[in-house]
């Protein structure tokens, strides 16, 4: 796990990779699946993503400004599947880190849990935009430290070769994925 | 080809592909890259896409409040490098569709066109948000109608195998792609 320069942080997320959202407050944490993200600006770099109004990570981040994006792999689809499906919210004295033995570190600018072996984390901070928020559960934040594991990201890019089990993952419905397949270089 | 019902159009852009937004204004019309898309609903469908300011794209859709996004495939990395390098705007007395040779057809409900070639297409109606237009260069939009290319896209679902050509692609960098990989099911 190496730090990813700022400005090459939108490029863990560039290619459409499901993510896991993690927040904490007050000593209650979460995490969730989250299909809909995407950067949104490059240096500083800002991210967007879509949390559904029920989402009890969406309460906990909405009261401490801030979160944190986990970029899951082949090796976890079904944590990210377990995770995505069930509400931390009718979870009774326990949390879905412990309820499924998820290991995490602290993250370093911010009070978040980010999940042992995802290939990448970003570190984000809360930009309130209340109208979208209400009006289309769309969350606007910037990226304030970013790193990846390097054994497939490094100086800006990523390279699964040889590490198929560490390739990205893209959610499309009811927990079927499509890894993030073959690197292809245009010729322009 | 053949349409895609209303509430599974999210499904074309959920694993996160690069899109091609096209867009027409009295008689002008242009065509760029986007890797910056994602679903914002599900029924009706709605979509979020960052467009830079510069881009020529965006003063047609702004006037027009239509646009499409066109998903294209592997067979088409160099045209999406093409048209997401060069400005419309610097193009005199043409257009990128006349200058690259680009085949297009017209949109059902809307005045734009469509890039033939592609996997999928969806048309798309502004919903103006002028805040986060000018602040984010976000632009959120209703999809009124979509279809897909019924030889990897049917009932619902992607199924890319034996059709690597069509498989849809994942922009990093420069020019540098991911293709859509392989098919995985989580256990839960």
């Amino acid at each position: 796990m190496h730090s990813v320069s700022l400005n090459k942080a939108y490029r863990l997320l560039n290619h459409g990779p499901v993510v896991l959202i993690s927040a904490r407050h007050h000593g209650k944490q979460n995490i969730m699946a989250a299909a809909w993200n995407m950067p949104l600006d490059f240096d500083p770099p800002k991210i967007t993503i879509v949390i559904d109004k029920s989402a009890y990570t969406r309460e906990l981040l909405e009261a401490s400004g801030t979160f944190s994006l986990s970029v899951p792999c082949v090796a976890q689809i079904d944590i990210v599947r377990k995770v995505g499906t069930i509400s931390g919210r009718d979870l009774k004295d326990t949390d879905k880190f412990e309820r499924y033995g998820l290991e995490t570190f602290p993250a370093k600018d911010i009070d978040t849990p980010l999940l042992k072996g995802c290939v990448a984390w970003l570190e984000c901070k809360l930009i309130p935009e209340p109208h979208i928020q209400n009006t289309y559960d769309l969350f606007i934040a910037e990226v304030v430290a970013a790193y990846a594991d390097e054994r497939v990201f490094t100086d800006g890019h990523w390279h699964f070769e040889g590490h198929d089990d560490l390739r990205t993952i893209h959610h499309i419905a009811g927990g079927a994925f499509f890894t993030t397949g073959a690197a292809l270089k245009s010729a322009f």
